[in-house]
This record gives structure tokens, sequence and C-alpha cells, in this order.
């Protein structure tokens, strides 16, 4: 993935079309009216193993409800996965599901597969019906440029206010044979990801493709672990989309079989691109100029921890504070306060960077232009620990700048 | 109250020395390096009862603790409340606890009353101890200057960031005799009050007095239920602060008595007073251009109804979208969705004033330009019907600006 230059990433080494077996296609069918790529198909060869994660949104978006219709019927068999940008078909009733419904049934006839086998996602503006004429001659015009080198237009095509594509990918040898796992996934705005096992939240799509062989069951688990501690991790603006969606497909061309040995290898692996998909898309959050580590210690529990962490990293105080280089770390312990989570203020400690602000019940205020000096950096780590327990959590979040305000004050305009 | 030319506001009539029997001083005590008003007393020439609700943060700053235990231990007997802006006193360990007693010593001494019988309030940088040389001289100097037409200086004193003070005052007949009550808040950001009984929350403060006589039960209920339908409804960025404070006192110099029967129209007055205190914080708040009105309907209970309007209100993709004239509906369903309440999409609908853009399940995007014509104004109402029940609540916001960004990143330097 490529970031601006105020903020480093890692360097690109693959995507959803690196691992064996797949195909992918980035296309301008129109919808979006500047003309930009909006259409994209990720392929498997052959019938492929899927695991999804939706948004836990009670508004779910057409795509959402149609694709978990789809994996329920299709036992978790996928062949493909369409998605276009520039129109979130979310909110746009009967019509909108029977749009999702021929998105999928148009890919699975040029497939020659059943419908079911097509999961389908849309990310844009809610509330305005899919300019379905488009999509019926962008599909085809997909369909014909598949191809396994189209990682990075496949990745293009589903941007909406991303300021730059994010990819990743490993391989890493089980049982002898190397494996691949690769992604693209998008998200700038509207990002608070709250997602379940047939699950997510917030603007966020993330596919992923790898060649081993899982089960269903497996594969699942592997993908709700590590989307708890990297896609759910993450959050810009705290707001939960109504089609955030994460999708796995595992085909086997590799050879390599994962089973309960290989599991933890497997796990390891995916968290690593997954991470890395997550982190860009803070990174690239709408307006961001740093990426931002918050993490909480001395939780009651890891959920409580979390809960912090999220309060603390959605915080607009936090934010703008750390926008502004203004190391006014009051503000973390004001908003731990109010997290609804156990808290003892005497053993409570404040950290940015490894400057203490506060510990034992006392200010060292006195320290603020060390924590100043640090703030000037791109990569900021701040720390709370609510001396209530041993458990901890981290969330990663960008700061708060103008240019948020204005991006999102004139999305559709 | 006076604000910006682009948001109505009700003329001031009065504020917290109209009431017979309280006097009050606004002075410059050097807190504040621009040499701006930072110190105001209140008092009542004869011992008042009082009331007070406080933040429910779990870091509660000095003034508040102090503040707690003086009223334990007068029952609710105070003579004076003495406020500082420019320091919050907030996480400032045992010297803190030292400073809020010590300023309220200071003014008991001036007064020749107990300790206990004076209230404490400070706003503004938390983690920073008090300079107590400067209060130790302006005390002194806010008590030579008390006076009954001091209040628009008190008003000023206890300002931060707020673009205008806030004062408010009505006077009504009861059992014959004209009872009067009135009040100074402040507040711009860090407003999402959540005040308990000995209750609230995010730098709100705000002093209220009357001459009627109430029985400390009887004004406790009346502030604690005011408090929660005004005060409670408000939030400019969610986010709770350490210091949030509402303190009324009763000193009885009209000679009216509220018992029960008198009970009703005390508080409907007092509520008046609140709220138009509080939708000035919000006229006011930190980059405001607009006053938002949400209302949830449709709720399973009023909590829930409550919940969804303040996720609706707190939402940065709301805010942004209000502010930029976008009638972005599809963000208020969404929010909706989120919020953590029973919710039915096939009942729900959306207004931006009174055009409706969403209900039966489907959309009326084509209705979006007469909702965008609307958000052109500066009184601008939304509503969601959650479609699950017949609770409602209204709470009240203001648009997120560049401007907000501005001032929270930069509040320190």
């Amino acid at each position: 993935m490529s970031g601006p230059s105020t903020t480093s990433s890692p360097a690109a080494t693959g995507g959803v079309v690196t691992a064996k077996g797949f195909r992918a296609a980035g296309v301008s069918a129109g919808i979006k009216a500047n003309g930009k790529l909006d259409l994209a198909l990720v392929i498997s060869d052959t019938p492929a193993t899927a695991a999804a994660m939706f948004t836990r949104n009670k508004v779910q978006a057409a795509p959402v409800l149609v694709s978990k219709e789809h994996l329920a019927k299709s036992a978790g068999v996928v062949r493909a996965v369409v998605i276009n940008s520039g129109c979130a078909n979310a909110c746009t009733g009967d019509i909108g599901m029977a749009d999702a419904r021929t998105m999928a049934g148009e890919t699975a006839k040029l497939l020659g597969c059943p419908a079911e086998q097509v999961l389908v996602a849309s990310t844009g503006v809610i509330g305005v019906n899919l300019p379905m004429d488009k999509l019926k001659s962008g599909i085809p015009q997909a369909f014909v440029s598949l191809s396994n080198a189209q990682g990075p237009q496949a990745a293009q095509a589903i941007m909406t206010t991303d300021p730059f594509p994010k990819e990743s990918c490993v391989t890493v040898v089980i049982g002898g044979k190397a494996v691949t796992i690769g992604g693209m996934a998008k998200g700038s705005g509207m990002i608070g990801p709250d997602m379940g096992p047939v699950l997510p939240s917030a603007t966020m799509l993330a596919f992923l493709t790898t060649d081993a062989a899982i089960s269903q069951p497996l594969l699942n688990r592997a993908l709700s672990e590590v989307v708890d501690d990297t896609f759910n991790a993450i959050t810009v603006d705290g707001d939960t989309s109504t089609n955030d969606a994460v999708v796995i497909m595992a085909n086997g061309v590799s050879g390599a079989t994962i089973g309960d040995a290989e599991y933890p290898q497997f796990a390891k692996a995916l968290y690593s691109v997954c991470l890395d998909l997550a982190l860009g898309i803070v990174r690239g959050g709408e307006g961001a100029t740093k990426l931002v580590t918050v993490t909480v210690s001395g939780g009651a529990s890891s959920a409580e921890a979390r809960q912090a962490a999220k309060a603390i990293a959605n915080s607009l105080l936090v934010k703008t504070a750390i926008h502004g280089g203004d190391p006014n770390w009051g503000r973390l312990l004001a908003v731990a306060g109010r997290a609804g989570v156990a808290f003892d203020h005497n053993r409570a400690k404040v950290t940015i960077g490894s400057t203490v602000l506060f510990t034992d019940g006392r200010p060292y205020d006195d320290r603020a232009p060390e924590a100043a000096a640090y703030l000037k950096g791109h990569d900021i780590a701040v720390g709370v620990d609510l001396g209530a327990g041993t458990a901890s959590s981290t969330v990663w979040t960008c700061d708060l700048s103008a240019e948020y305000v204005r991006i999102n004050a004139d999305y559709r305009t």
C-alpha cells in the first residue's frame, strides 16, 4: 500500500490476486460521476470455501442481506465477490434488494455458477438506488478484464474517499507448502467497525483470498478472531456503517491443508495481513495526518479495556489535541473516567509516548513540553492505565483535522 | 443572552442576581493569561437552601469533591459559590484538594460563615494546579465588588471558549407573590453532560438563584427533573467533563413558599430558565453555526429514545453533513441502526425539517433538494422514528465545523 508522505506504510507485496487460482478486475462502470474505477470483481477459478463478517448495524444494506442469504444457501461455497463503489445500495427498499440480487445473478451467469455462489458488496451514498443499466454493462466489462495482474485496479475500484488503495499479502510455508494470504480493503470515514460472525460496521470493506484449503468452521474461527483484533479495533469517526463486510475465500490450490495443528500459523499470517490493511484504513482516514495507537491497560476485563480504548480513540477532544500537537493529557484521563468502566483515579496512569504525565494520583504537567515534542511526529502512541485490573486492549485511530469536516460536509455535493 | 447573528437567541432579561437577596461579582484575578475576567462570586445575603448536581465522570475534579463534601456537611445550607475559569483544578492530586478548600475557606472568612456553606467550581485546563496567590488576592477583590448589578460580569468571568455569556431569568407569580428564578451558565466544548442527583458531565457550569422558599428535598427533585430534560439533553462533542456542576440556591426572600401545590409552577419556571441557558450553550458550541434539534420518536422506552437521540446528536457524520447543508438523511438512519436500541427498519421514518425522506422501508431521495434548501437555515430540526414503540426524546446539539477543530487543536497553546 502506498501512503501519503506524512505516514509510514508497509511496502506493497501483493494483494487479492497473489494467492494462486484467483483473478480480479477493476473497471469504470460510470457509477462515479468522475469516471474513476467503481466496479471490482474478485473470482476464484474453482469453488472456494468462504467466511464473512458483516456489520452489526440494525440498518443493513441490501448487499449485506443478499450476501448473508447467499452464504447460507451455498453452505459457504463461493466463486466470486462483485463490489461497486459510488452507491451503497442501503435504505433502498425492495428495489435495492432486487438490484443486489441482479448484481450477483449477472456475475453468476458469466461464471456459469449458481447465483448464491456470488457475494455482493456496495459502498458510497446511502439511500440512492443503483444505476442498474451501468452495472449491467459494467459487470461483463469486468468479467472480460479478469486477470491475475488486476489486483491494484480492483483495490482502486472499491475506494470512496480513500486517499490511497490498501493491499497486503504474505506467503508462509505451512507443512512444506507455500501458502499465500492476500487482500484489499477500503474505508476512510464512517469507520467504527463492529462486526459479528456473519458480522461488522462503518463502511469498511475487506476482501481476502488464500490458496490454503481449510474447513469453513475453522475459516470462520480464524476470521472472527482476527477481525476482532484488527478491523474491529480501528476507528476513524466511530460511526458504524450499514455496509461493512469482510470476506475471505480459500480455494486450496496451494495443496496445503489447514487443520488444528496448522491453525496457529495460518491465523498469525491472516492477522498480519488484516492488521496491515486495517492500519492502512486508519492512515488513510478522512483528513488524517497521524496514526494514533491507544493502549488501555489495568482494565477489570478485556471488554472494559476495549471499551475505554474505543472511547478515547473516538473522543473529539483527544483527536483534535493530538492533531494540534497539544499534550492535553487531562483529556485522556477525563475520557477514561466517563467510559463507563471500572477506574481507580489513584492507581491510574497516563502516558504520551514514553512520557508519564499522571501517576499515583498526581499530575506531572512539567513534563508536557517533552510530550509536545513527541506529538510533532506522525506515529503517536498514548496509554491509559485504568488502575482497576490487569486486562489490556489496543485500538488504532487517527487525528481529527479541519480537512475531515471539509470532506464530510460536502460528500454528496 | 446575546448570540452571534447567525443564530437566534432570547433577549436577556436578567441573570443570577435578578432574584431578591443575591449579589454577584466578576473580576480578573490574573488566572487567564489574557487578563479577561476569570473569578466569579455569587452570594445570598442570607443562608439559602441549595441543591446541586455534579458530573458522573469517575474522574472528579477537586472542586466537585469539595462541593459535595460541603453540601453534605452543611445539610444543604449555602451562602455562596466561588468559581474560577482558566484552570479546572482537575487531576491535581492532594494539592488540588487543598486549593479547592482554600478557595471556599477564604470566601467563607470574608462572608463570616462556616467554610462548608461555600461551594466551589472551576473550569479550564485539566492537570494544572491553581495559581493560589492570584486566587487569594482575587477573592477579596471579588468580595468588595459584590452588587446586585454584577450579574453580567459574573457570567463573563465563568467563560472559557464560550463566544458569548449565557444569562436567563423569569419571574412568575406564585401564591400571589412574585418569584424570580435566574441563572448563568458556561460551556462550549467538552459538552455531553451526564449529571446525577449530587450529579452532571462535560465542562458545563450553571448557577441558579431564586428568591422562593423551598425545602431541600423538593428543590433537589425540581433540579434533578429539570436538568435531565435540559442540561443533560444537550451535547456539543459528547465529551463528559470532570467538572460539570449545576447549583441552585433558594433564599426565600420573596416570601413565597413552594410546597407540593406550587411545585408544578415552580418546576415549569425553572425548566424555562434551564432550557434557555442550555440552548445558549449549544448555540455557542465551539465552532457552531447551527442549532440542531434531534427528536427521536417510536422508541421502545424513553431511555432508548434518548440513547438514539444522543447517538445521532454526537455523530460526526450527521454533524458535518448538517454543517455543509448536505441532506444526507441516510446517515441519520445508519446512526439509529447502530445506537444499540430496538429499531424496525420497515416502520422507521426519517425527516429533515418537515420533509419525509424515508418511510415504509423505502427512500424518497427525490425530496433531497427540498431538505437541502431547509438546511440553509440556522435552526435545524431532524427526526427519526425508530418504529419500535411510542416513547420519544429530544436532544439539542450544534453542527461540527472546521472551526471546532481549530479551537480544540490549540486550546493550551
